[in-house]
């Protein structure tokens, strides 16, 4: 590559100035026996679905392009939340509903107000799109702060918020009423990312029906077992659908992901039950962690715990929770607001006994 | 929905005026028993793939992401071409590469050059973004106008051309020569989209090793028969790579996609061989075409042929020769100037009669 330094530097000015200096979004995760860092179903799918979506691959033809608009699903999906069909957007994971959600509203300089510390996707996207990121910062003990972002939105005149609830990483769910209020005394459109909701805290759906503003998003990677398949949807009015659609690629859920998400709609006791399991182990690690001495753990409507490291370095424990213990969790420390704190996930009941005694051991 | 009409407004009043003004990407296909409309090989994928999938999936933890990167089979693309690893980005089909490169390069009013017609979602993508597409028009003969794009990027100051070459609808290669000529004489990235590129014409990827301003993107739903599980990729220089990746969704990926690449690469002779017979049946329905009157068949170097109705609109070609006939071909003539054109995939040979016959029948 001679002359490549010069050269990738004139490939690297075409870039936006912008993009260059977000940092990508990553994942620096060691192996562990114990894996807690992602919010993961500590279950995998019902053997039922992954039977269910290994006959249909049989049959399907994997050389063609799966269907423009995948009609019985959306029908489906709409009928589970009480919904219209032209209301439902599929997506590669929710993600890729945030990501065309935020393409058509934010341009240059377009201000997209968020909680914060909250999932940094949203962040990271309004950059690259140009607009410009308004955190408002949970109060002390990780609770929006309605009031404030209510004064955000419209002191910038946003017209996006979004918010993550239940929130990542802090488990804090939105209050009863709070959607109604970000609707009625603001003009934004408010996104609602529900990735967690099916684990606890008030859903923004039955809004739907009168609140062409709302945006809902749903994600099968937590609840429905499915984060490695990825698939996740959006319920909004028609007609904003469509416009979020604009933004979104054609064919973006391949044949096995639609097969897997009917399969796991047919599975929905099966999964409702793994959901309540999650439920009680997430009270379980709330409760049990609160009684280590150096550790507070944050309430939490998710299947997570957000715990802050009152006595030791969030780095070492991290660290050794890993190393000495096998058990990956999340280092979530370097965000700001979440100094010396630490994200684990609601596994097993076998994962809560380990990551108890395993704090017990490091902080001792 | 009471009040749903000022509302509804209301709500769309915060998508981008340039979305809005964007017809979506659509496809109104009528089910036919022989599909020759979306360009996908007629050959499902080889069963031993198949085979090594399902037993790959029956293995897989479902409800854990996909990995972060995958190392493995970013290396073996890397192989594929004499390219480095770290320049190789995965995406979910290659379209979702065309967008993060879009999206890290175009803000409000960034010219973004291509041959037109070609692949709408770059005109639609560009909108979404703010940018502002400069369409440069191939010749009368479908040829590329190589001396106008260039002008075009330079009038223009565009830091963005994207050309497919193959280009799609009209089966046009670039020249040997070209990518270098747009690299040397415009200061622009050049984006080489070679989704047909395994069918015929130059490829670019041996310019990657010494032009950093260069995005090469391939795509396992044509040559590779994997249309239904969506896998593309892009080549690039890795510190050009590491910033399209800011715009590209963590786990983008399913676990089963990247099983069926590993195991379409282990296939490629198979794969290859259909790709030989694609090219044979293409040049065969390129001849036959031409013998018709009132048919005028372009020279295509991928796997379907542009062809203008000489004698008869071509609504009503493709009517009758999805009524009559059970074909189903793309309708392109609503697209400005493919006026009268009809897009028709090579399948098998027994495709290639069929579409003559029933040609020959309507045309008569």
């Amino acid at each position: 590559m001679s002359g490549a330094v010069s050269a990738a530097d004139a490939a690297l000015a075409l870039i936006k100035p912008a993009v260059r200096a977000q940092t990508a979004y990553t994942l620096d995760a060691p192996r562990a026996p114990r894996k807690l860092n992602q919010n993961e179903s500590p279950f995998d799918a019902p053997e039922a679905v992954k039977q269910a979506v290994i006959r249909a691959m049989r049959d399907e033809p994997w050389n063609r392009y799966p269907p423009f608009t995948p009609t019985a699903l959306l029908e489906r999906l709409a009928a589970r939340h009480g919904w219209l069909a032209s209301g439902v957007l599929v997506g590669n994971g929710s993600n890729e509903l945030i990501q065309a959600t935020l393409a058509v509203t934010v341009g240059e300089g377009t201000p997209v107000v968020t909680p914060a510390p909250t999932f940094s996707l949203y962040r990271l996207l309004t950059a690259v799109y140009g607009g410009r990121h308004v955190p408002v910062p949970l109060t002390a003990d990780f609770q929006f702060d309605l009031d404030a972002l209510v004064q955000a939105a419209r002191d910038t005149r946003a017209p996006l918020v979004v918010v993550n609830s239940p929130n990542n990483p802090t488990g804090t769910p939105l209050p009863d009423g709070a959607v109604e209020r970000l609707l009625a005394e603001t003009a934004a459109l408010i996104v609602l990312d529900e990735a967690y909701q099916d684990f606890g805290g008030p859903t923004a759906v039955p809004l739907l029906k009168d609140e062409p503003r709302l945006v809902v998003l749903r994600t099968f990677s937590k609840a429905m077992s499915l984060a490695g398949l990825r698939f996740g949807y959006a319920l909004a009015h028609p007609a904003v659908a469509a416009e979020i659609a604009k933004a979104r690629l054609p064919y973006n859920v391949n044949r096995v992901t639609l097969a897997a998400a009917h399969a796991a709609l047919d599975a929905a006791d099966v999964l409702a039950e793994c959901v309540r399991a999650v439920r009680r182990t997430r009270d379980a690690l709330v409760g049990r962690l609160a009684r280590i001495p150096g550790v507070r753990a944050f309430p939490s409507a998710a299947n997570f715990v957000l715990i802050r490291c009152e006595t030791h370095p969030a780095a070492e424990v991290f660290r050794r929770l890993v190393e000495d213990q096998g058990i990956l969790v999340r280092d979530v420390s370097g965000a700001a607001g979440l100094e010396d704190c630490l994200r684990i996930t609601a596994g097993t009941d076998d994962d809560v006994d380990a990551v108890v005694r395993a704090l017990q051991a490091i902080l001792a």
